[in-house]
């Protein structure tokens, strides 16, 4: 792990007053990365300072990055970050050193760079070739396994193995998209046949996800003492579930058109080098736990794998002036780490590639107000959130706004925020046939 | 459906001799369309003809084509199939006709625009964007399922819906490509702890797949009458698969690694088109079976939904000189049709994109020699193979070949073949930790 160097360095202004905000989201010392649409309908990379963006194809085309490795530069100037994340581990260090200078208080302003962030639509910041999502909180898999099985709630695989499965990658949408109620078959009744329908349990799944580096060719696992260097950078996600198509589909393959009709990312991808700072422990295990196995076992990912990252989940109903929070959890009290993902994933030889995206699983801390779903937080839907505008929900209804915020702090650092991960639930689209 | 038109004329001959075989698998009528690694280096489409390839950037560069629609000819010049399995229904049937009138016997020769076939590594046909994997033969389902649950084979789910689920794109391989054995975690005795080792129980699944033509938008269903128009065409899929591996860490997300460690394509999309002769009804439900749900239901797709393609596996291991069939199966015995997965898939809003590959499952037919995996051919390894080598297989061992062939054939028509999808197994790579 790099140690902590100038670009964190909590003195650093920039000549971009809102990045100099205690409580903005993109000071100088994070530099997300991600795609915008400029005014011309060209994609180009963007990376996130204060109120504004700074438009790295015209940074490239000015010349003000040409001191760089050329293939930095040339990466600088695709429409996707892609190019970037393919890159070894020493290129987005030199990246952050060359923009924080550029975008420093005592450089020479470059305002003819910047885009108001309001004025622009954000893209995905990737082609996303794969999308894996993890089971990584065993408080969640724990507050879950409870409502189906209240005497043995986890598995017996789950302390052995990060589980995870397939997820769709077609659908997986950025913040603001908005997310139609999908329809399925649900059968409420068990002793009914299914019915073809709008799903009435829907539900938002608050998680972490993180694009993949440069990856291994097919047949070469990563082992995890490398891991770390595969991970590029983090996002927001949330994984929609209509609940009922879940519990009538998923077995025996698992989660499918439950979660396939939209995944929400926030737009902004916080490079593992901003994050550096927050590098903590990995979760301690309970005693009695199984250590993990070889494959899954580094001195240097027990020691700085977590991320002391605290996640909040929001809900504006149509009704509302201002969001409610539902919950905030921390990323540090994850069961698995992200490098153990990465190693596991790839145990088998399997190929990632730059720009997949591994997504955590459902963030849940071990305390009631700690739960990342409304399936947890309501026990699905039989203790009805009371909310202060009077109304209560088990699950979501038509017109709800969920928002997940997450940022890094720590004593001595300056504040490190991811942005927005934003949906409005839709009424169902009407289906032709 | 589109009528059998000109195209398929059984009396139809080429300049390309090889073709004019009648065992050939791919005569003037089948046209299929594939990715050839050319001299240059340059990936073209080629269309197989005989023992030929006919380059079909050349063809388009030649000249010999630009009667066609722009978008079809510019579409032929990619190094993809992508772009022309996005066009509209109407563009392959204009494409064969182009390429069936310049190979027809009776036409000038072009010999320069061949390459055989034995000289070119063939790529993926297609960019696949994202993978799916369904379940739709009954008779593998009741297999597999008796293995666990002899009482209570089939879930309560199987017969309302195609059940199916998001496998990995990114380990999908061409034809030829070596399958390295993966490790994995494995606990063959549930009383102990599982170790990370190679897979002891490597086993082929013998499937079907389907390339997807235009696709829908995100929230935009394919209704199951129109979902015929967006299948473009069909392969052979192994489904290779850790049965150790899977049945440790299966539960509750379903296959993860046990299948994405490789997935083995032919490389020859055999186009719908060029099926259409063999289109046949969808098998009959056993009486007291419910009927597809109204989404899942068509009288068209009912009548011709079906596809009468006859499926073999063969082994080859190294002590063998040639190949031994384990089983024949049909797909005509398939519980859901290709439509009902497009129509099924979609139906929550998830989009399909051209280039998306839906796989059919492992294709079993209700006799003993139709079982489409060892699995089912050994009981999970409890009655193993006997060989003709004087070998037993339970599951496959180093050096084994497993060679796929499909093929239709029909009164009047001139049979068409699928090639072969075919893979060896490799030891495993050997850990780095």
């Amino acid at each position: 792990m790099t140690p902590p160097g100038a670009t964190h360095d909590p003195q650093l202004r920039s000549w971009v007053d809102s990045a100099n905000d205690p409580t903005a989201d993109f000071p100088i010392q994070n530099l997300p990365l991600g795609v915008f649409r400029a005014e011309s309908g060209r994609h180009n990379i963007g990376i996130a300072i204060g109120d504004q963006i700074l438009n790295l194809q015209a940074t490239a085309a000015a010349g003000l990055i040409d001191h760089l490795d050329p293939l930095i530069t040339s990466a600088c100037r695709r429409p996707t970050v892609n190019a970037l994340m393919a890159l070894d581990v020493h290129a987005m260090p030199a990246l952050r050193r060359a923009l924080s200078l550029l975008l420093q208080h005592d450089s020479p302003p470059h305002p003819e760079l910047l885009v108001p962030s309001a004025a622009v639509e954000m893209q995905l910041p990737a082609d996303i070739g794969d999308y894996t999502d993890f089971y990584a909180s065993i408080h969640h898999a724990t507050n879950v396994g409870r409502l189906f099985r209240p005497d043995n709630p986890l598995l017996p695989n789950y302390k052995y193995l990060p589980i995870g499965y397939h997820g769709r990658a077609s659908s997986i949408v950025p913040s603001g998209t908005p997310v139609h109620r999908p329809h399925g078959q649900l059968r409420p009744d068990p002793n009914q046949s299914p019915q073809f329908g709008p799903s009435r349990l829907l539900d938002y799944e608050l998680e972490v996800g993180f694009f993949l580096g440069p990856g291994n060719e097919l047949g070469s696992p990563i082992p995890i003492d490398e891991a770390g260097r595969h991970l590029f950078g983090a996002c927001l996600v949330n994984d929609w579930s209509a609940r009922d198509i879940q519990s009538w589909e998923y077995q025996p393959l698992g989660p499918f058109l439950a979660k396939s009709f939209a995944t929400t990312i926030s737009p902004w991808v916080v490079t593992m080098e901003a994050l550096v700072p927050f590098r903590i422990a990995a979760a301690r295990r309970p005693e009695g736990d199984p250590d993990p196995l070889p494959y899954l076992h580094s001195s240097a990912d027990q020691a700085a794998g977590g991320i002391d990252l605290t996640l909040e989940v929001y809900l504006k109903t149509p009704r509302m002036s201002e969001p409610v929070r539902l919950s905030r959890a921390s990323f540090e009290s994850m069961y698995w780490t992200p490098a153990q993902m990465v190693a596991h994933h790839s145990s088998n030889g399997c190929n990632l590639r730059p720009g997949d995206l591994i997504a955590s699983g459902t963030v849940s801390g071990p305390g009631d107000g700690e739960r990342g779903s409304l399936l947890e937080l309501t026990a699905r839907g039989t203790q009805p959130l009371q909310l202060p505008s009077g109304e209560t929900r088990k699950f979501l209804e038509e017109g709800d706004e969920i928002i997940f915020r997450g940022y890094c702090r720590r004593e001595g650092y300056v504040r490190i925020g991811f942005g927005e991960c934003h949906g409005q639930v839709m009424s169902p689209i009407v289906m032709n046939s």
